[in-house]
């Protein structure tokens, strides 16, 4: 490959940022702070396999509904196709979509009567290629998985036994929130690559946009940065896959747990700020939010049209539909969200 | 392949059913009556690329939100791994997961810092593997799609260039409205194979279901027949995959076509009844519906829970979110349907 | 899955056959027994990565190239394509081969000059599916692979980092010895299902084929047991996959050690007998021959057409070149043996 | 994607090289006009599959066979894995290897006896990924292929269903010659991209290497330009995939015809020198030697070890083993050719 790896480790060197200003210079010693301080292990049982989803309750699903209001629905998905932002980093390739008979196959040549054509197809894709969830067995800290499992055994060549992202088939629906740092804080709607979002620019995003931008248990939340935007304005995706990127800085974590939030997800490749903000770390965040929170994770959503349409209307919540497809045993999932307005 | 073909046409012979009886014995004969009583080409212009989804307004979804009472949701979605229905035929295999990475591999095996552990995964499998739409440019009549396309140059194997599922991709959320025929007229809630369901039966349904089932514009209609219910209960897939099924009529084109519903998905694998009602024929509604009426087919969709609920709480409407996978020029794609109420 | 799982083991009870008779009735026993006294760890060095092809030798090569006299070839490989002994066995399922381009992609469609049209294609597949080699990574005793490697830190989800098939990319090629088994103890050159081979049959073969089937240090053994031939008589694949087969009895573990046979291929699914000879059994031999003593296995190989040939001219032995393709890391791999006489 | 696509045209412009000055600036002309000098059709009667592999007699495979002196092999095979040359142009990604279990998959968690445990893997990948042959039904002129075919009906998408590559599987072997361009005329053994290799060029360097190095009917000719040698020394891929290169001239198609060659295959991505000799086109010998002459022709095979060696001992023709995988109805394949001497 000859594309920069987005697993290299930042370089070593002393960091000044919110994060390290917090937690210190050492990314594995403020990791364990930071997971000890938002650990959710036990808080739904030892067998827990849906973490923060468990937050959405029933109440939260009927209140999205009255949410709806104009009928107007936007899809937050990127397309699926081989124009997409992989460059074959560790085998993640964009989607191979083949066709296993065409328009020009005839009945005559398919061995059916009465003018009777079919068209079919099949994909090969990684099921993190595009906008996607991230499961709760995507990444471990010290070989442990959410709620205190064992990696090894948890997370086999046949899957995740116990966090499968089919077990959160169901319940990814209920109110979104738009959080639209990039309009906030950015320049024409985007944030530099580098920009660490921290909890004040959350606060201050709230603050901006109003009532309906509050942020509390069980809601989905979005985080615009408008790294798309400028990809889609002509960058091109360039090293959009773990390349520099504004995102989430590490100290979020507390924030995201004390809200009780049940998911996030962004408009970039990996939901944190790139480079990381500790020496020598790669993707921090994750390494609490997924074993230790037991939070989804969205990325490469793709939040542009309906951020026009927050904009416009001054509504930042909504009804959000976004569940996995159930991939028995993956530990991540293609998703085409859907936002009702 | 030691499975019987989906696609082997229905014996030689006289037929007296439903469909027989109003339309003739001739298949073609049938579907081009039926056609040109249900055609919708043009009603959206000539370049219309989704068809009977126009049918969805903003009223309608805003209506759906009002269905929103106790929160409570519902994948109607079958897993995706390879205990599925398919055996292979015109290479529609099972999903293939595979993992990338799993929990066995450790921070030091990736070459990641701090005890950082990723696991990731990948999928080989057709479009129309498991629960699914049939997009507008799986089926063709005599070589012509949706709203009179040349299916040859419409569909390549670059893909549907002009009617791919990536248009659909936003609109495919609104009222829900579950006819459980199965329930009405079978044994244990279970239609036998072979089971022909007619303009009759869907209006018996709805008149026993009462008022929350009335069907109309816009909506997106479910039937269920039980026939997954029995593989389900024992019987195992066998021959679901193209095998004798309950199904819709042919007759029921029209009342379809007059009731302008956006969508149709049913808990078979090709929503038809099995063997189909014409002497030599196969799918014959598949080439009335996707090309003439321009309809979505949702086809194993898993009913079950859904209608045990709706059976008891006596409310068979809902809002539903079951937006496709944007694959650029797919004629299919895998969804995980959700139900809201 | 509808199929019987090729690995249930055999049924409890006490079995007599040349296996037990000499090993006992306890697998575990026998596969230690067995590979203590096969066992080639460290005959080529700690860090050996091929095994038994080691023994091919320059000069069997050169010998192997006089073999070469009426210039006549024949492929021992089975078609890849969906009609395929496959049947979704962990994963395992037959090639999908599938067009990116077709001959009806004009070359206006594909935006290319001169009246040039391309077609191109991809394909899905395992890499045990159809005929093949397995490598030295595929199978393991208690957690050892191939000269004592920990099988867990040695074959990860990145594949096989030390005996992946691509080490033997340039060396398996030689002389080649085709025992027709099937002819000389079989009905109609069938051998039965269940039928054990031991040494006795393949010493028999040997003495009734004649001089040009000795075996010895460095050759690539064939046996052809006739499972093949019935399943294209009309038998169709069935249970081919795993099903009941004639094959190499266990006891045939140290003829194949002490001749030093360099690799071993069959025309069946999986070398061994099939149902295997010990109570609560399943594939022992792999369990000796891969990681003990170092052996190439080749299965689903197709050698009807060569042993008509060989029975027509009386000579066994001929130029072989199998060499796996050379996907870095992998544990088996698709081959087009060609035999040259 | 983010790379040059390889099917650009060439600059509008006057050209002075080799092939213009013998066929002129038009590339439809040039190849309309080699066609009818060069063309095989009907050679071989109306059915032919195999075009020129018919030159290929027995007494030249029994000569290849007296060929074999030391006993060495070579494998002319490219790695199969994800760092291969690849960029995603019209889906051709590098082949996606994943393990379905892996060495850490112990005897337990696989519900096997006595301490068995087993790897296995799969692979995804187009057949043209890495090193290969095009087969006859690759390319086509104004909609024609091989012998006269349709391109249109003979190659579908349910693969070539006339010339497919699985026609070519036990006959690709015969005597191999090395003809190596990049030593007799480059600098480090290196041709420049964009160097033209003429009919002058390889008779000049059969002068040099002598004897072993004639070229005649049924041969398999391999031609090397020290291009993959520069990608290997630190070059990197960058544009091997379809960027410039050294290769054969046109002008090289009615030398190529004349001497009765079986196949040629180089160590470009290509074959041909690029960017192409005439203004406006696209890879124009490929449009002359698949359909009209019926040619085989192998890209992006390593031949600097074989190179080396034939160097070393002034022997430059050898036995050569190169079928293809057996895929049905593929329009090319993976191959790992082998070198005896």
């Amino acid at each position: 490959m000859n594309q920069p790896a987005p697993d290299d480790a930042t370089a070593a060197g002393t960091y000044d940022n919110a994060a390290t200003r917090r937690y210190g210079q050492d990314p594995a010693a403020a990791i364990a702070a930071a997971a000890a301080a938002c650990s959710n292990w036990n808080r739904w049982g030892p067998h827990d396999a849906v973490g923060t989803v468990n937050f959405i309750e029933p109440s939260h699903r009927a209140y999205a509904g009255t949410l709806v209001r104009r009928g107007v629905s936007f899809s937050l998905s990127l397309p699926f196709d081989d124009d997409g932002p992989q460059n074959g980093w560790r085998r993640r390739v964009n989607p191979v979509h083949t066709m296993t008979s065409t328009g020009a196959s005839t009945a005559e040549m398919l061995g059916l009567p009465h003018g009777l054509g079919v068209a079919d197809d099949a994909v090969y894709m990684p099921l993190q290629c595009s906008t996607q969830w991230d499961g709760l067995g995507h990444v471990f800290d010290h070989g442990i998985g959410w709620n205190g499992r064992n990696a090894a055994t948890t997370v086999t060549s046949d899957g995740d036994l116990e966090t499968g992202i089919e077990n959160q088939s169901a319940s990814v629906i209920g109110r979104g929130v738009l959080l639209d740092v990039g309009r906030a804080f950015g320049i024409d709607g985007e944030l530099a690559d580098g920009f660490a979002i921290t909890p004040e620019h959350l606060d201050a995003t709230i603050e901006l946009q109003g009532e309906t931008s509050r942020v509390g248990r069980g809601d989905l939340l979005l985080v615009r940065t408008g790294q798309l935007t400028r990809v889609r304005k002509g960058a091109g995706w360039g090293t959009y896959a773990g390349g520099p990127a504004p995102g989430l800085s590490f100290t979020t974590a507390s924030w995201i747990h004390e809200h009780e939030i049940a998911t996030v997800a962004t408009d970039t490749w990996g939901v944190e700020v790139r480079p990381n903000e500790f020496p020598g770390s790669v993707q921090p965040l994750h390494q609490v939010l997924l074993p230790h929170v037991g939070l989804l994770l969205g990325e490469m959503w793709d939040l542009d049209i309906l951020a026009a349409d927050c904009a416009d209307d001054g509504v930042f919540e909504f009804l959000l539909s976004a569940p996995p497809l159930p991939f028995t045993g993956a530990v991540g999932s293609p998703v085409n969200p859907i936002a009702l307005k």
